[in-house]
């Protein structure tokens, strides 16, 4: 086994890696959308949250925009649109789909070495900036999960991205 | 603006901010189990789910056991001490974290280009091994937050990683 420690420079993943890790998550989110009730999307909660559709509602405001700022160094103003129904939700996510394939080839090289500020407010690396839209995506619908359980729906299974 | 595309060999992060990005995380969770009631961390639930306890004695399986496995090759076996009390859990998740950094030192560098079985039984690209853990610990912690406010208690901010 090699000793080599690793060093600062050392590349965790690709960004090509990075995008399909991202279309994954996405892929998967699209599921659990699809999994709820029509009548429960943006009806039902738990604890007083957010309902389930709201909260996909958000994700779409930060995902498509965020690739294109990064590609165009254009920060859209952060308002959803008002959907109310899973199919309008569905027909949006597929939309941003496309969205952030298109923009995702035309982010600069160099742009994932810098510090930027998103959205006109939040500064940080690129790295982190893209991993926040990531995680806050798992970590809402995680909380669907919740919702499809209390509702006594089987969730789609974690592990599938494809 | 630079014209130049990025190509599948571009970077998208260190492994050191990736540590840091997996520790902030865990930090966050910290917060989210000290933030139950201690006599609700291993009984309530919703949905028929697990408890917030038993999901983040899961994460210990999973957290040093993948750090130690990728510096050393060595794959211990996926058995998590049996924990009962919010007191225990915290001192295991503090060995944790100390344990992550001690061998994330010893990663070999070449380690991150490779393609390697988890636990005897997990096969894909080692930044995909680290991210599913990350992203399994967000995904359960989120869930944390809705146990959190179906008891009327507020989360700590998801922003917050430090």
């Amino acid at each position: 086994m090699s000793h080599s420690p690793s060093s600062p420079d050392t590349k965790f993943m690709s960004t090509d890696a990075l995008r399909e890790h991202w279309q994954g998550h996405r892929r998967l989110t699209r599921r659990v959308i699809e999994a709820f009730p029509d009548d429960q999307l943006f009806t039902h909660s738990v604890g007083g949250m957010r309902t389930f559709g709201e909260m996909a509602n958000e994700l779409l405001a930060m995902a498509a925009p965020m690739a294109q700022g990064l590609a165009t160094g254009e920060w859209e103003a952060y308002s959803p649109e008002a959907v109310s129904t899973k199919a309008d939700l569905l027909r949006l996510w597929d939309e941003s789909t496309a969205e952030i394939d298109e923009f995702w080839t035309a982010i600069p090289e160099r742009r994932f070495g810098e510090t930027i500020t998103s959205f006109g407010q939040y500064t940080g690396p690129v790295h982190w900036q893209l991993l926040y839209v990531i995680d806050n995506e798992v970590h809402h619908r995680a909380q669907g999960y919740v919702y499809l359980r209390a509702l006594g729906v089987e969730p789609p299974p974690f592990y599938q991205r494809d």
